[in-house]
C-alpha cells in the first residue's frame, strides 16, 4: 500500500526540521539569532524549500525571507503565513520553524492536487522574534509590518553593534524605516502554526488546537523593605521580616489565579538581601508576571494582588513599591479565520480545541495590519526552549492536514 | 559635686573602648581577625590597662591576651572574667571588647575600695571569636578550654595560610595542641559580658538583663524540586511551582516560632532555579535556622516543620529533601552564679530581667570547663556587626555596678 501523500509529506517535513535545526552559531547546540551567520545559512535552505514550492522569493529590509505565490489574476488579497527563522540559544529544533517550513508543504501538496486558489499567498520566515541578540522581539514581524521605530536602530547587541549597523552591513547600503509589506486592505489575514509550549494539549490528548486569543501582559518588579536582623537575637514578634511578607503574597497571587482561570500569574525571581542563614531578610524584589486573553481582566487581578499585597506589607510593616516594566495588551484572534480553522481541526481531528496562548507570538504584532489566527502543535511535556523540544510526526501531520484543510475552505469561501 | 567614682570609671571605660575601635587591620572601618598586625597592636593596648588594674599578663599558645591577680592566699579558686577582642569585618566597638574592658574598671574600684577577694581573678581577651579570618569561631575560648582539635590546625585563611603556620609565625615555635587552662576544680565560673545584639532590653527599657540560657541552633538547607514551566502557557492547575511551596514553608515555620515562645525559625536564603521572571521556578533551595533555650523543644520544632514541609510537598507533587548543617546543643547558665547575678541586677536596676541568648558567645565554649554566667547589655535597635553598633554610657554604667555588686556577693559567699 502506497502512504498517503500528506503522511510522505509530513516525512519530508520532519526530515527538513532535522536539517534546519543542525544549522547554528554554536557548535553542538541550536542557535541562530538575528542576522547572525546562521541566520544567513538558514536562510539559504528554505529560499531552496519556498523555490522548490514554486514561491518566488526575497530578503526585506530587516532581514525577513518572504516566498510569494501569486493569485490566478491581479488584484487578488494575499494570505499569509509564517512564523520565525530564530531562535533562542541552545533551542530546540520546533518552535518557529515549524510555522515556516509547514506551509512549504502544505503549499506543495494543493500544487500537485491543482487546487485553484483565488489569492496570493506568502509565507514568511522572520528574522528576528525571540528577542537575543537585541534583547528586544519581534525586530522581524515589526520591519514587516511598518513598526520598527528610530530607537529600536539604536538598540546595540552584547558585542556593542547597533540594530542599524547590523542591517547596513548586510544590505551594504543605509538603512531607512520601512513600511509594511502590504496595505490592510490587501492582506485576507495571517495564519501561524506554532508548538504550544506548554502542556494543556497534552493534558487534553488533542494533537492540535485553535487560539483563541493571546494573553496581554503585565510584568513588574515588587519590592518590600522590612528591618534585618539577627535571626538568633531577634524576639518572633519583634521581626518585620520580608521574606515572610514576600512569600503571601506568592501565595495569594497563585490562589488568585488559581480562581479566576485563564488567569496566570508567576513569580518567577526573589533576590533576597542581606541573604545570610543567619539573618532576617530585610529586603525582597520579586518578580511578578500576570496575563490573562482579557486586558480588564488582567488589570483587575493585577489590581488585587497588589492591593492585597499592600494590606500584608501594611500588617507586617513594610515598606512596598511596585514598578511595573512591561505591559502589553492582549490580541483577539479573527473570529472568521478562527472559525474557518476550527472547522478544520473539527474535520482533521474529530474533537475540536480552543485554547489561549499565554505566550507572544509574532501574530500578535500582525495584528497590527490583517486579522491573525493561530495553530497550536502539541509539544512533548509542554517544553520549549530547550534542546528536547518535541512535536511528534503524527501531531505534525494532524496540524499540516488542518493547514491544507483550512486553505482550501478560504478558497471556496473567496471564489 | 564630685561625680560617683563608678561614674567616673564609666568616662574611663567609654574612652578606652574608642580609643581601643580604632585599632582596625583595614582603614576607615572596625576589621580585627585572629592574630593580625591590629590584634597584636590591640593587645599591646589592653596589655596595659590590665597591668594598671593590678593584672600580671601573658599572652597563652593561641593568642589569648590574660591579665590574672591572684587570691590573698595559695589555693583558693578563680574566677574568669572576659570576652573576644577580635571582631567582624566593619565592625562596631563594643562587641567584645566591652566585656574585655568593663571588668578591668570593676578591678580597679574594687583595688581603690580595698575590697578583700577570697579568690583569684583572671580577665581573658579571647583571640578569636567570630570565624572570620579561618571560617570557624571559638579559637580563643577553645584553645583556653583545651578544645582546639588537629583538624582545626588545619583550616586555611583567604591566603592559603593555616592556623597551625600562623600560631608557629606568632610564637617562633612549634605549637602542641593546648590543654585547659585551669583544672574544673580550681574555677568558680566564667562571668561575660556582652551588648544583646538584639532588641529585647531596648523594647523593655532596660538597661541590662542576665541571661538564662544560649540557645541551642539547628541550621541546613531544604530543598524542593517541582517542575520549571513556562510563566505564559502553563495553566495554574498544572504548575508544579517550588516557589509558592517554599512560601508556604516560610509561613508555617515563622506561624509555628510565633507559637512557641522563645523558639524563633528563621528562613535567611533562597535561590531560586530558573530564576527568570517568566519561567515558573522548578527548585528552590531555602537555609532554616532554629534556635530554642531548650534542645527537647528545638529538636521538636524542627520535627514539625519538617514534617509539614513534606504535607506541602506532597501536595503539590514536589520532591523535598533536608541537609543538616549544623546542630548545637543549649547551654544553660549556672543556676547559682545566675541567681547572684539576678540579684545584683535587682539592686542596681531596681528592675528584674531575664533573657535567653540567641547568639553563641564565648561561654558556651567556656562552659566545658566551669560554670558560667552572662549579663547581656541594650544595644540601639538591636544593631550589632555594623559600625553603628551603640551602647549608652548610662547602660554601660549600670552593667559595671551590676559586675562591681556580683564581685562583691560572690567575695561575701566564699568567705
Amino acid at each position: 500500500m502506497t502512504p498517503d501523500p500528506l503522511t510522505r509529506a509530513t516525512q519530508r517535513l520532519v526530515r527538513r526540521l532535522d536539517e534546519l535545526g543542525r544549522i547554528s552559531d554554536e557548535p553542538r547546540k541550536l542557535t541562530r539569532t538575528f542576522l547572525s551567520p546562521a541566520m544567513r545559512r538558514a536562510n539559504t535552505l528554505v529560499d531552496w524549500w519556498m523555490r522548490s514550492a514554486g514561491l518566488r522569493t526575497h530578503v526585506d529590509a530587516v532581514g525577513n525571507l518572504i516566498g510569494r505565490r501569486e493569485g490566478p489574476r491581479p488584484g487578488l488579497k494575499t494570505l499569509l503565513l509564517g512564523s520565525h527563522l530564530d531562535t533562542v540559544r541552545d533551542a530546540g529544533r520546533f518552535d518557529g520553524a515549524l510555522g515556516v517550513l509547514l506551509p512549504l508543504v502544505a503549499l506543495a501538496d494543493l500544487r500537485r492536487r491543482a487546487v485553484a486558489l483565488p489569492f496570493a499567498v506568502e509565507v514568511i520566515g522572520f528574522s528576528e522574534e525571540e528577542g537575543v541578540r537585541f534583547a528586544s522581539a519581534y525586530l522581524g514581524s515589526k520591519g514587516y509590518t511598518g513598526q520598527v521605530r528610530a530607537s529600536d536602530l539604536r538598540l546595540r547587541d552584547a558585542k556593542g553593534v547597533t540594530v542599524r549597523e547590523a542591517l547596513e552591513k548586510r544590505s551594504r547600503e543605509g538603512f531607512s524605516l520601512p513600511k509594511p509589506a502590504h496595505p490592510r486592505s490587501s492582506l485576507l489575514g495571517y495564519l501561524e502554526v506554532h508548538i504550544e509550549q506548554g502542556p494543556v494539549l497534552e493534558k487534553k490528548d488533542l494533537s492540535v488546537g485553535v487560539v483563541s486569543a493571546i494573553a496581554g501582559q503585565t510584568r513588574g518588579r515588587l519590592t518590600l523593605r522590612g528591618q534585618a536582623g539577627h535571626a538568633g537575637t531577634t524576639p518572633m514578634a519583634l521581626r518585620r521580616d520580608a521574606l515572610a511578607g514576600a512569600s503571601e503574597i506568592v501565595l495569594l497571587a497563585e490562589e488568585l489565579a488559581r480562581a479566576s482561570k485563564p488567569l496566570v500569574a508567576t513569580v518567577g525571581t526573589l533576590v533576597i538581601s542581606p541573604g545570610a542563614p543567619n539573618v532576617i531578610p530585610g529586603e525582597i524584589t520579586l518578580s511578578l508576571d500576570v496575563r490573562h486573553p482579557h486586558d480588564a481582566n488582567r488589570r483587575a487581578a493585577l489590581a488585587k494582588i497588589l492591593a492585597a499585597a499592600e494590606r500584608v506589607a501594611r500588617r507586617r510593616k513594610l515598606a512596598c513599591e511596585w514598578t511595573p516594566t512591561q505591559d502589553n495588551g492582549a490580541v483577539a484572534c479573527s473570529p472568521e479565520m478562527t472559525a474557518l480553522l476550527a472547522a478544520s481541526v473539527r474535520r482533521v481531528q474529530k474533537r475540536p480545541a480552543e485554547l489561549v496562548s499565554g505566550a507572544g507570538h509574532d501574530a500578535v504584532v500582525m495584528s497590527a495590519i490583517t486579522p491573525v489566527a493561530m495553530l497550536f502543535v502539541r509539544c512533548r511535556d509542554g517544553l520549549s526552549h530547550h534542546p528536547d523540544e518535541f512535536a511528534s510526526p503524527a501531531d505534525i501531520e494532524v496540524a499540516l492536514r488542518v493547514m491544507v484543510d483550512f486553505i482550501e475552505r478560504l478558497a471556496r469561501k473567496h471564489t
